[in-house]
Parts: structure tokens; sequence; C-alpha cells
């Protein structure tokens, strides 16, 4: 009686005019705000208000094509994170950064920076990158092959957790009397030299309250599952039916605890929720942000999903068979394909239904209803063991971020799902998760099972 | 008698505990607070008090190896000066990044979010790095050569300038009605390939309040005046005496003439005010920080900028001369080296007087007196032509600065020569330097003189 029951984690999936693609044509989102740093701090804020575990922010290193009709060209997110950061004091704050065109010094130092900064709520989303676009900023012609990007990936994180790990908790002395500011016998090198990288250290940064961010990963291919399972705290996932996501997450915790990692990583699936007073309310606003979608749009970001050029097909045909590749072919964002292509092939949906399926999540799960309705979907996923919390994308900010603030948020306290206020301070306090001892046994652990 | 008399921009170069190398050890320093953002957020908001032009952080990409005898291990530039811009409203915000040891893809991104985060108070220190440490935190075991970085911090600066210009200022049309977002022939590629970077564009920002960041550089050796003569806009320097400054405010003015780019850059010589209510006191003051010196940490340093081994040597006698090499044999910070040298060669001074002497300001000159005679020192120099403003480096802060903005300010002020209220809202405006047209006749001309 008296034991707690299982709580909620709520991530805040936080991006311009919303998740809709659409999102910018309605009147309520604010698309004219996306370089505007205060609309990401009342965001921040809203999500503060509803006891969130932290708010997200995806990223790319390039301008896809299609700016015409949709909102490009925002913040860079680790730099509006301590922005928001200055305004916050609960929130975690977790960024995507590549680990394919950085270099591990930099990244470290800046989540190192991010984590003092905001006093503990420093998250790092690791993504490999996937587009060709992007190879192309950073004096490449082609973007590597996808098993050299995971495995760049690991080594990457190998030399960023030892440079988090390269200045003791208790290194800095602070005499004035006898003149000795640190101690250098706790401040050590970390003499990486593998095959991407070859780094020196220590960082340049003292250990963070967190000593490492929460470490968040969205890869949902074979080698995404892996990396999941060896390093990730917590994974963001797109699954469209239950069934699905339960065996994702079986899968991921299996390979997890194959690794010596029992419990980890959180699992995360994404869920836009249209809210509505009622459900008719909510459908009439779904129909609404469908009908304002930008055919052409959809269907170049479809395009983009699946690797081909649907462009000149039948809109209300499905996409033929033979355009679709099998999931070896694809070098770029395997989950999102594989959702797709099970749309055309186990649905039968049309390009266009396809797309206005789309529209919401971009592959997400979209669920429109009450706010009830929302708790259920929420509720139902969580005990029958396809999460352990959600990725909130709201279809339209900031209003989708309110209503769920608003109202879904108490209905999740009033079923005992959700805390009513922050008991921790640091993002891994919210997500119960431990801070990584400096070079203690725990820490190596979780590094043992590297291949490299 | 109407004319405004030509007014000073005064620039507060922050570190930790203050300038002097024993500040750390003063009872009035904080350095417990290194990585403490509230720290240099309240040392901003006292530079924005006093009507400042901007702050400024130096930075590196290692540790140095002296971490047992001074602060080191703080917060990255970028990241704390986001943090700084979302509780200040009109003070620049300056921060050092390299060109040896970045990207400029991820360089131009950040300073145009900083810049958007700050509604258009970013500027950016270019540096080219020197020390081997920094090298070997990036997958070198060698750093490039003097000249080779200077090379590639050119092109660097081409790559970072096309891409602020990639968005036009009239790029997002935001047509909610027709669908359309942004015009895509107002965002262009920048598509450069270059010996040392290969980048397609356009930048994933949309362009920012300045346009451009304000451009600053702080090399005084031969390739270091020629870099800031052709595209600086200000520049640091370090000078110890009235007739060093002139002559090398009249070199850089001349080669930048040569170039086309008439009464620029902004000339900045660092300035390490002692102030005491009286000329007794910042004598006092004086003496005791250097009664406060680690011996070994100021030997260490000088055997640093003189790339040689000091230790061993008698401190009582001046470095022997076979020990100062030329600068041709210095593949570091020249201009640094230079200063030394003479101190050594000009006047005579022991390691002991030498160390004692860069104490204060590491080779930037150093006044000790009353706010009158501060602000005296400031305007002999201002009006004889070695500067059109300067970098305040207070020895001890935050106390250093609170003298200088609550005594000197008001006396330059008094003096009229220094601004009582902001007159514009970003940092272009208070140092009277335009913004950039994108690709204009006049953003090109400010690269047109580049050697590639």
């Amino acid at each position: 009686m008296s034991t707690e029951p299982r709580q909620l984690h709520l991530n805040a999936f936080l991006m311009t005019p919303g998740h809709h693609d659409a999102a910018w044509r309605h009147p309520d989102s604010q698309p004219h705000r996306a370089t505007d740093v205060t609309y990401f701090q009342q965001l921040a804020q809203t999500a503060e208000r509803g006891k969130l575990d932290s708010i997200f922010f995806a990223d790319g290193l390039a301008v896809w094509g299609r700016l015409r009709s949709n909102v490009s060209g925002g913040l860079e997110p680790l730099t509006l994170l301590a922005a928001i950061a200055a305004v916050t004091s609960r929130v975690g704050l977790i960024a995507t950064a590549s680990t394919t065109f950085n270099e591990p010094f930099h990244l470290a130092r800046k989540f190192a920076s991010l984590d003092h900064i905001s006093n503990g709520r420093a998250g790092w989303n690791i993504v490999t990158s996937g587009s060709v676009t992007e190879a192309n900023n950073f004096n490449l012609e082609e973007h590597l092959d996808h098993a050299v990007r995971y495995q760049r990936a690991t080594e990457f994180l190998e030399v960023a957790t030892g440079l988090w790990d390269s200045w003791a908790d208790d290194a800095v002395l602070l005499d004035k009397e006898s003149g000795v500011y640190a101690d250098p016998d706790r401040v050590r090198e970390i003499q990486h030299a593998g095959p991407f990288f070859q780094v020196r250290g220590p960082l340049n940064v003292q250990r963070s309250p967190q000593g490492w961010p929460l470490l968040v990963q969205a890869g949902s291919s074979e080698d995404g599952r892996e990396f999941a399972a060896r390093h990730a705290e917590a994974v963001f996932t797109a699954q469209q039916t239950l069934e699905d996501a339960v065996a994702f997450a079986k899968d991921v915790r299996a390979r997890a605890a194959a690794h010596g990692r029992d419990g980890l990583p959180l699992i995360l699936p994404g869920i836009c929720p249209i809210i509505g007073a009622t459900e008719a309310e909510a459908r009439a606003l779904e129909d609404e942000l469908t009908e304002l979608q930008v055919i052409d749009y959809g269907l170049a970001q479809l395009s983009n999903m699946l690797n081909v050029d649907l462009s000149g097909y039948p809109l209300d045909q499905p996409p033929p068979e033979h355009l679709l590749p099998t999931e070896q072919e694809v070098n770029g964002n395997k989950s999102r394909f594989t959702l797709v292509s099970d749309l055309a092939r186990r649905e039968g949906l049309t390009i266009r239904q396809i797309i206005a399926r789309l529209g919401g999540g971009r592959g997400h799960r979209v669920v429109a209803g009450a706010p009830e309705q929302i708790a259920d979907a929420i509720e139902s996923w969580f005990r029958a063991g396809a999460a352990d919390g959600f990725n909130i994308m709201p279809p339209i900010l900031p209003t989708g971020l309110d209503a769920f603030v608003d109202h879904v948020v108490p209905e999740l306290q009033r079923r005992g799902l959700f805390r009513t206020e922050y008991t921790g301070t640091t993002l891994r306090d919210h997500y119960g998760l431990p801070r990584p001892d400096a070079r203690s046994t725990e820490s190596e652990s979780l590094l043992a099972s590297s291949s490299l």
C-alpha cells in the first residue's frame, strides 16, 4: 500500500512552430519567433511549471532543401540552452550534437560548461548524423558509412567520458595561504590514441555537478540499438503501435542486460498529443492542420525518408513497391525509413494518406483527444511496458505545450503517475539516474563493453 | 564648439580571479566562483552599469601545466556568454575562438546564434592558437606552423563571412496564406572549395541582427598585424610604452589603409588599472599582490613566454642573453615574446623583477594610482593617437571592476571622453561600426584583400 507507484518521465521536445508540419501556417503558432530567445525561454518555463523532467532540441548541420515550406534557420541548441538555463532552475536541458562532425574535446567542454551553468541539468542526445548535405558543410563529398559513424561515435564517447572524468571532484584545493590552487595529481591526462581520435587531455573544465551529462540516444537501427544498449541512459524512439513499442523496449533492455546494464536505458517514445476540450474539438484541430499541409513539402519529406524521389507518382495510390528500398540500401535514418515503409506495406496507405499521417509527428505516434484520452494513451503504454515515459511533441507551440501542462499533467498527477513537485535538482535526479563517479568502477563499467 | 569630442571605447576583459597572477590569493578575489555563472553575470552587469562597450573572455583549448598555482578549468566562453546575454541588454559580448581547431560552419553558426540571442551584441576575437598542448587535444602531435595558421585563419574567415551572408535579410517571407516560409532565391549556397575547407552552405541560421559579429583580433606579430589590417575591426594589443603603442597603431592603420580600410581597425591596448583612493593606497595594493606571487608559477609562465626553461637560473640576475631566441625561432605568441625580451634587453631587469612586472598584466601596461591618475593614463594615450579605447584588465575581480566603473568611468565622463548612456543597441553601434550588408559591395570589399 505504501509503495510509491512507478513514475512517468516526461520530456518536452521543442521546435519553433510545433511538430505538425503545417503548424507554422496555423494562427496559434509563432513562426516569426524562430530566432527569438524569449520564445524558447517561455516554453522552457512552461515545461518547468508542469514539473517536466526536461526539454529537448533536435539538431542538424545543414539547411534542408525545402526551406520554402517550413521554418528553418533557428538557433544552435547548446548556445540556446545556456540562455534558457539562465531563466530556469529545475527543468533538464537536452541538446542534440553530432559525433560525426564534432571533435570530442569541444563537445565535452561545452556540455561540461552547460552542466555548470545549469547547476547539473545538461543532457546530450548523441546522433551520428545521416545526410550528405551535412557532410558537404564539413569538407566531405560523401557522408561516412553508417557502421563507421557508429564506430566513431563509440570512440567519441570514450574520449568524452574520459575528459569529463579527468578532473577529480576534489581536485581544486583553493589554499590561498600556501598558494596551491589545484592538486595536479587529481587532474589527469587521458592519453587517448585510437583510430579516430588522439586526445591528450585533461579537459579544461572542472568536473561538473552531474559528472557527465545525461546520455540520450535516438537511433533505432541495429547499430543504433546496440549503441543505446551499451551507452545510453535514455532513448527517444518513434513507435506507431503498442506492439512495436513493447518489442522495441524489450529488445533494447535485453541487449543492455547482456552488457550488465539492468534497468537501463529508459525508453521514451514520442507522442504528438492533439488536445481539445473534447475529442471532437481535438479531431477538428487535427483536420484543420491536415488541411494546411503543403503537399509539395510533405512529398519532399517523404521522398527524403525513403531515399527516393516520389514526385510524379500518383498521390492517391500507394508508393510503388519497387521504390521502397531494403534497410540495407539505406545509409541514413534507418528507423524512420522502416516506419514509413510499414505504413505503405502494412496499411496500404496512399502517398497522400502517408503524408497526412506523417504530418503530425514525422513517424511518431499521434493521439487526438480530450486530456483524459491523452492521459489514457500515455498510461496504457506506460503500464504495458512500452515506455518509461514520453517525448512530448506538441503539434503547435506554444499552445500545445500549454494545453499539455495545464490539462494532461494534472490528470497524470491525479492518477499518481507523475510528480507534483521536483524532488531533486539535477536532470539525473529527475530521471532517477546516478551521478557517475570519476574513474570509479561504476563509470569504467559503463564503458567496459566498448568494442574499441 | 559643437563638435562631439572623439569618444573612448572601453572593453572589460574578464577572467575569474582578476588579471594579476596572484589575484586568487588576495582576500578580495573570488576564485571559488570559477564555474559559477552568476559571478560572470554580475561582472557583466557591472560593466553594463558603467556603460562599457563590451566584455571579453580570452580562451585556450587545454589546461596549462601550472594549474597548481592559478585558477583554471572555467567555462567555455560562447556557452557562458549566451547565459550572460540572458541577464543583460546592452553590453557587447566578445568570445575568443580558434580558427586552427574549429570548423567554420560550427563557429559561424554559434556566433550567429549568440548574435540573435543577444539582439546584436556578439563579437569574435579571432585567434590562431599557439601551443602544442592544444594541438595534442585535437589529433595532432605538433601544432601547425605560424604562417600556415594564418593562411587557415584567412580562409576560415572567408567561409564564415560567406555563411553569415548566405541568408539575405529579407529571405524569410512567412506567408501563412500561400504556404511560403522562405524565398529559396534569397538563401544561397556558398560552394566554398579551398585548400583548408570545402563548405557548401548555406548556414542553418537566419541572418543575425549585426550580420556579422564584431571581428576582433589580438596578434601583434608580422602575420598578426597583416591579418588585423585586412580583416579586424578592433585590435587588442599589449603595449608597455606610449612610444611603442603609437608606433603599433600607426603601423596597423597604415597597413589597413593600404587595403582600402581607412579608419579601421580600432586599437585597444590593454591596461591593468590598480586603483586606490590615493596613489599610496594603490601602490600598497600593488605591493600586496607582488608579495602574494608564487615564484614558481611566475617562472613557469615566463619560461613559457620565452619558449625556454628558466628554472635553475639565478632569480636576481637578468636572464642570460643566449636564452632569448630571435622572433623567427618562436612558433607561438610572438608579440608576448617580444615584450618580454625587451624588458630583459632594454631595461636590464632581473628574472625576479620581470616576474613582478609581468604579474599585473602579463605584459600589458600596469598603472597604479588614484582614479584621476588612471583617467590621466587613459586620456594621454588616447589623445596621443596610441589608442581608440582600452581593454580594461582589473587586477582583482570583482572589486577592481567595481572601482573602475564607480570611480574612473565617472571621471572619464566628466572629461567628456566617454558616453553617459548607450546610444545604440548593438555592439557595432557602441563601436561606431557599420552593419555589413549581405553580399553588398561593402561586405565584399572587407574581404577583397584576402590573399586566397
